[in-house]
């Protein structure tokens, strides 16, 4: 044991993973080897999601056979729908999510096998089980339509379908499954590490997962998304965005969508995802949400020197969706989901309990006076 | 960044914190600097949770204003205990305590408030729900009484009332009362350190809680004393102690309640607990568990080398003061629940994200094919 102590773990390589590589040199970040670039341009969230768990991409009869089991488990047990429509609106939604997988977790049939086969059956089905968990949390949607009447839908078409309660445009599932595909996975960030720490006691699958959302819910991690979009509902128009940042400027207040612990050159994600922004917002003729976004990033750029993250251009890209801001950290669970349950299969697979050590920096020996002299 | 990885965060120091001392020279554990003797032979569970919470051992007055906060927030909300007597028996008991505390933290009043002061509150009311809570779980009991007719009770002996649904004597009190002191805190264990991950993302407290629980669960944590207990009723007999345990060696199977992270060279909680498990034994007139831990000990000392940790004793302790095996880790949470919030507290009063990073095993550079052109 050394005596240098790692605020934060920062730069500390807590176990070795093959799941995402972030290439500092090329500013360049892979799946499983796969360029984030290619994979959001050609692939189905549904092939990200097998290159995940799977470790490679599947062929065409491979795919399909993992479409019909996702379809088939979509599902959420009634009396779990019922408890979450009775969740008052004012409960943050993460908070209700984290109740509902655990309560997921309580009925699952493979829920004491921690084998990488009872693994894999758990992944697969809470993955297929997001939509319907997010539309029975979202208090305007008032009917379980986890049974589709679209059965053959992709899981992006689903979710948006289930979500908006209408038939979403091709372009639309588009948007939305790259933004599925970029959110799914980013090596040993905080949420998919709790979720490790959480398996490495050899504790199951679903309270895995459940420390992932109650980690992604801090306004450090997933919080960011909604609150970029309330910054922009509260700027409102492109002409008061120098005026808001200078005042947060001068307040000391963080701007939120902006910067990342690791990716200090700027997130790859986010070029991707500003395009689809733009082209949505130009489909919906609703462009002020980019153009003030847009606006945001020059000055930051220029006065902070902040390069724009993921969560930056996804709040105006959810929101041109019909999607409502309390949802949006809920949305990335619905893909993140994705990379937690690959890396707790890693890490069931290979096991070493996490357990570090920390400084002591309180009083020393202390001597004990019973409660009848104590001052 | 060095190149160096760290599997299992061996000896890493996470981070400072002033709670809790492993003293590896003089084999000690404290709390704040009181070593853990003391404070088991001489300070109530409310003495320990108020040095634990506040940083200092409270004299009369302000432990009597405490311990009036404790019990006037006892209670849980009436839909919770429905919730809860409707899960199926068949159910880990860790997975519905895991459920129940998620969803305390919906309904929470401060559950926004992520201050010192908020957290404190929250700390209180927590550690003071949770009998209720595990009562709740308990399937035999089948009334919420955790607006108890003893309400100026201390926190064990409302906890083990409300578990036996009886009135428990002054030793059977006191056994548990220690019990409940010594498995408060332990430094950045698994369970603590995943509660603090999710804290630094300025999650909420019950966030933080959840992932305790979830990790608490696994059988290399908190679900060890539950499997002594399993394997004290396989044996059954003092004379079979000996056969069975050289069929686990033949087998290479763990024995539980043996061996630790940290200390390597003996655990003091250990010391203190066998006691109170030998004390207990003589006064029920039901020494049978007692020999045969001792016996087991022995040869396990012997031939691995291994001293018994502080599951080990507790298994036979709780047994004979009529607790469940299936609360037995339930019962762990109950007293951890202190050092959780200690660290919780003390994470978000000085925080920094935790987020590590990993080392790239995985595939390098893959060409991407769409996938008509896959084989």
């Amino acid at each position: 044991m050394t005596n240098e102590v790692h605020h934060g773990l920062e730069g500390v390589l807590a176990g070795e993973s093959a799941i995402c590589e972030v290439d500092h040199k090329s500013g360049g970040l892979r799946y499983r080897g796969y360029a984030i670039e290619d994979l959001a341009a050609h692939a189905s969230f549904e092939e990200v999601l097998y290159l995940l768990l799977m470790g490679s991409l599947p062929n065409q009869s491979a795919l399909a056979g993992f479409q019909k089991g996702l379809i088939g488990t979509r599902a959420i047990p009634e009396k779990l729908f019922d408890l979450l429509q009775d969740i008052s609106p004012s409960v943050n939604r993460m908070d209700a999510l984290r109740t509902a997988v655990s309560y997921l977790g309580m009925g699952d049939t493979d829920r004491e096998d921690n084998s990488h086969t009872g693994n894999l059956k758990k992944a697969i089905r809470l993955t297929a089980q997001m939509p319907a968990l997010l539309a029975a949390l979202h208090v305007f949607v008032k009917e379980d339509n986890s049974d589709s009447p679209e059965p053959a839908a992709s899981h992006a078409e689903h979710l948006l379908g289930i979500l908006t309660e209408s038939k979403p445009d091709a372009f639309s599932i588009k948007a939305l499954e790259v933004a599925l595909i970029l959110y799914a996975e980013h090596e040993m960030n905080a949420s998919t590490f709790a979720a490790r720490v959480t398996a490495s006691s050899l504790s199951d699958m679903h309270s895995a997962v459940v420390s992932g959302i109650g980690t992604l819910k801090g306004p450090l991690h997933g919080g960011a998304n909604e609150a970029v979009m309330e910054m922009l509902f509260k700027i409102d128009q492109l002409g008061d965005v120098r005026i808001y940042l200078a005042d947060c400027f001068a307040k000391k207040e963080r701007i939120m969508g902006f910067g990342h612990r690791v990716l200090k050159k700027g997130d790859p994600r986010s070029d991707i995802i500003k395009q689809y922004s733009k082209e949505l917002g130009e489909r919906k003729k609703e462009t002020k949400w980019y153009e003030m976004s847009i606006k945001i990033e020059e000055i930051i750029r220029e006065e902070k020197g902040f390069y724009p993250n993921l969560d930056f251009y996804s709040a105006s890209l959810f929101y041109l969706l019909g999607l409502p801001a309390p949802l949006y950290t809920p949305l990335f669970v619905c893909s993140r989901v994705a990379g937690w349950t690959a890396h707790i299969i890693e890490q069931h697979d290979q096991n070493r309990l996490i357990r570090p050590r920390c400084r002591y920096t309180g009083e020393k020996d202390q001597t004990f006076i019973p409660l009848s002299g104590r001052k």
